[in-house]
């Protein structure tokens, strides 16, 4: 893609479903290959999460917040 | 765990590297398990945008909008 | 205030505390009035909260996602 | 609770109302302890906001940005 | 107007469609003064993106993040 | 553009300013170009507000939710 994104997550998914709403639609995605993902979060609640190198953790985003693309 | 979050997206991720800044902190994770992403749009978007099940789409998340969660 | 926000929750505050950085800064609020908060979810996920009238919950909010308003 | 979650704002609340759509859901909650609450923002709208530690302001919060955790 | 809010962007609009739904409503404004935007991103999207002064980009805002406030 | 964006807001701006910080970045845009805008909000504070064809309103949006793009 030669469009440049100002975004640290890009992951490529398939279109599962789609649910269509009267204003908000819902579509789900099958994410296979392995990837990267970044948060930005306050260096506050970073010391007090306590994580370092190799935790396994748990990444939450609400679904409003995820943005397709589509080429 | 027992705890449940009232969100669609949770992504299972190891912590790879760590950059602390002096109010926001990044965090890289790696994700390999294969996983269910959503998206909530609006259903003029999903018109506009064009999709169908088994199309491949990349999907954007500002880093600002991941929530890392420690058990 | 005459001014009417789109927003659902509007919550008084006291600033406490205020931290400042090269691009963000942190601010810190004292709530003391009681007050009614709103949460909007996809509704698979409020199906998957299994949440009724009384129940206890944790109202999680990225400190980005609360923005201050002065008379 | 043993989870830790990387948000500065866990706020108690009590479901007061659900209120269920075809996509998306409304819930509301009492909030009756006294709780603190942060935002981040840029450094150069704090500076325009000019707010003083005493200050008593207003926090909006999208309804969309509040995340329900139940234990 | 006398009310000070905490974030950079601030856009004068002119209703120009609205569209009620069960929980979720969408409204559209014409925007025709020239104005200033502003963007928070990591600078590490910031140097992959490799913008200068005086470059052409397009501004992408999900809808769900646009607050409009009436005086 | 050949990719599309589920977004409702596309807006074509110059790169005007750029303040680099240690995580995070500002960039600034002029926006000169009239455009549409879209706002989601819940029904409840669309009715609360009050708002019909040709009122005029200020849009809020916090500088982290924008995301700039570059062909």
């Amino acid at each position: 893609m030669s469009m440049k994104v100002g975004a640290r997550n890009k992951i490529k998914g398939k279109v599962s479903s789609i649910k269509t709403g009267d204003i908000m639609s819902l579509v789900k995605f099958d994410v296979t290959d392995p990837c990267t993902m970044a948060s930005v979060l306050t260096t506050e609640s970073l010391e007090e999460l306590g994580i370092k190198d190799g935790d396994e953790v748990e990444l939450i985003v609400k679904a409003i917040h995820v943005l397709p693309v589509k080429n």
